[in-house]
């Protein structure tokens, strides 16, 4: 749109709402200094206008009423920072149709609902930014979009969910078990009440949704991402790790295997002397490797109230600065020309934990199986004896297809020295 | 200037034009899909035009008269790849005056005749793209320009010259002279024959430059910036310092303290759990605060044909997309109120090797001296006892100022139980 002046409303005054408001406010002069784009904070809408977030908004801004944003004819850009499903949709919806500009952090929405969401502003000549919907203040969609646009993309590998990190990273310092970390987490704020989302995978499903659209023209395609949280990770199997060498990560995964995507999210190991092994605690960062590019990596925090405000306000500035430029287009990019390959026929390498019962024999009879199905072992880890009991066996695979390790586990989990379910996790980065 | 095809022409077919020229031929419908923007590779200048780069340039497009580009009203955008002075410089400002946009990975000339060439192009309204000049393939650029365009910017900390990063990476690894490393360095083609720039800092000087112009809104101030190369670095003093728990890199720094800037480039001492500690080998790194963002991180390849040449493309559609729109506005957007701050006046943390007669009584000394100086000490190193000779003698301090330690050091080497020039390193990180 190309204007000095954007006048912005904000629906949804909770943690990112705050941020925003803020950094305007406090920010406002020297964004304008920088890009000659002064933003102007119309209103503010939220059910609750009267806690108290500690931002002096000025009088008359506030207001209980979404549609005194959407209906007021000088504002240019609605953000939209309610979160959810509903009202969300409609609020975006009905502000694209009003000619407005829609900037969102609501990644569950757009992973799942985008393809009406920017269909509309296609239709309306608007954009939708969503900086903020992706880890938090890294610029990434910026740079998937702008920065590497000379790039095919080989691979994405992201940390992209700060409660799970966290968790993990307490984890693996203490040796605690997952739920004892989950409940700290409630308790300090870094894990909501109900944190399915979050460990579940969902969270980061929903991003890598919106990165492997922007990434490859395809369609949002959450339903197809593979999706597994780490709620069964242990800190057994997390010391095993370490003893090979590893580390274990939630990790968003996007990768190209000749003209097929593979899309998973799930626990992974990853060798601990790569950098992106080293992203700890809530911290998020996003490894992309690019055909021109080669490796590169954006770290930063995933979430918060001032983080993410800054994804917010530079979307604001874009929409400012150039309109409907590149904010949507990723939708109308056309046919890329990939599929999405199934996740039974992922390959990558293999972490098991048998629980066997320590007899002899039991460690060939296990590599028979895994051999008849096309397993290969690269390592095994088997210490306590404590004959006729159950005891722990690990073993590292060669890379091997999923299929044939889902088949092999099947199979292995009806041996007679089979103590409990067999245990998997998936291993990236060496071979 | 918003069209759907741009012309393009590169002078200077070297080791970033072939990579340029490479991912244009080869991913342009990719980026055209992507973006709607056709580039066509017009013209390619450079005086060899007779060796094979590996790329199969269309016939018609080599020349060896940069002004066949210059001078053809169909060009869009000049890509300057000459490097060095003139005559690049003379092209960059004859391009902009018959109204082409300039991309270039020239930090030399920007750094150092950047006024020039921006005030040219504010007067025939055009872009200078300059991506390519600072960390290669990593869009700090655009990260520092747009994607924090909310924040103010507290500190930047760069490892951004890869000659450099790759020598102490080597020292570090196998306790090798730098003198060694430095050959080897040559020989693989990781430093040039005259190594200088690398070696002094020079080249991280120019890149923080326009980092920190970018950053501040201050005029390119190369000359202002403390200047400290890698040479006098050695294998004991990497070995001491990982005793300490740090690890030595060269870093650019640009730090905000109350309305000040420290700019300076010199070997510093990083705490060796950091993660940008960690980045090796030629790899580059910016570690940028903001104020709302936060911590934030970027790696990637900071050199290479196609690293860098994924840079170019990316201004090349940037430009394509907005015409003159963000690239140069840095320069105009007038005083900032910052002042930088002279180098002595700077205050870190700072590691002591001091070669001391082993004596009774030394360590009382050199204490009192710098107590006397107002620098506290944090940790003291003194292993080898050869009664009368020289030994070295390791001290961490606590924060101080550059002007006492100076002034210290001075008034130490005076002293007759010195027995070799005192060396010391800034220390950041912890504190």
């Amino acid at each position: 749109m190309s204007k000095a002046v954007v006048n912005v409303g904000i629906i949804g005054f909770g943690t990112v709402g705050s941020g925003t408001a803020r950094i305007i406010l406090q920010n406002g002069a020297l964004i304008e200094k920088r890009t000659g784009k002064k933003i102007i904070l119309k209103r503010i809408a939220d059910l609750d206008i009267v806690r108290d977030r500690g931002v002096a908004v000025p009088p008359g801004v506030l207001t209980t009423d979404a549609y005194e944003i959407i209906n007021d004819p000088s504002i240019d850009v609605v953000v939209e920072l309610v979160g959810g499903i509903q009202p969300a949709k409609k609020f975006m919806l009905d502000a694209l149709k009003q000619g407005k500009h829609v900037v969102t952090a609501n990644k569950a929405l757009l992973a799942t609902k985008g393809h009406e969401i920017f269909k509309e502003a296609e239709a309306q000549g608007k954009s939708v930014g969503f900086e903020a919907a992706v880890a938090g203040g890294i610029p990434i969609i910026k740079v998937m979009r702008e920065g590497l646009v000379a790039n095919n993309i080989l691979s994405i590998y992201g940390i992209i969910n700060g409660t799970s990190n966290y968790i993990l990273t307490r984890m693996t310092r203490e040796g605690a078990p997952f739920e004892k970390v989950l409940e700290d987490a409630q308790d300090l704020g870094y894990a909501e009440n109900d944190p399915t989302w979050d460990i579940e995978g969902i969270d980061t499903a929903h991003k890598l949704t919106l990165l492997a659209s922007l990434s490859y023209g395809i369609p949002l395609s959450f339903d197809r991402i593979y999706k597994e949280g780490i709620t069964a990770i242990t800190p057994e199997d997390i010391a095993y790790a370490s003893e090979l060498g590893y580390k274990i990560k939630l990790l968003a995964i996007a990768k190209v295997v000749n003209s097929e995507i593979e899309l998973r999210v799930h626990p992974t190991m990853l060798p601990e002397d790569s950098l992106i092994s080293k992203v700890d605690d809530v911290l998020n960062a996003v490894y992309v490797i690019g055909d021109a590019v080669g490796e590169t990596m954006y770290y930063g925090r995933g979430a918060g109230d001032m983080p993410t405000g800054s994804a917010v306000v530079s979307d604001i500035i874009d929409i400012a600065s150039r309109g409907k430029g590149r904010c949507c287009s990723f939708l109308s990019a056309g046919p890329c020309g990939y599929t999405i390959k199934d996740s039974l026929d992922i390959e990558t390498m293999y972490y098991f934990r048998f629980t066997v019962l320590d007899r002899p024999g039991v460690l060939s009879k296990i590599s028979g199986v895994l051999g008849a199905h096309n397993i290969s072992i690269s390592a095994v880890i088997q210490k306590e004896r404590r004959e006729g009991e159950a005891v722990p066996l690990v073993v590292l695979t060669h890379r091997a297809k999923e299929r044939d390790i889902v088949n092999a586990v099947k199979e292995i989990d009806t041996l007679p020295v089979i103590a409990a379910k067999t245990r998997f996790i998936r291993v990236e980065g060496k071979e």
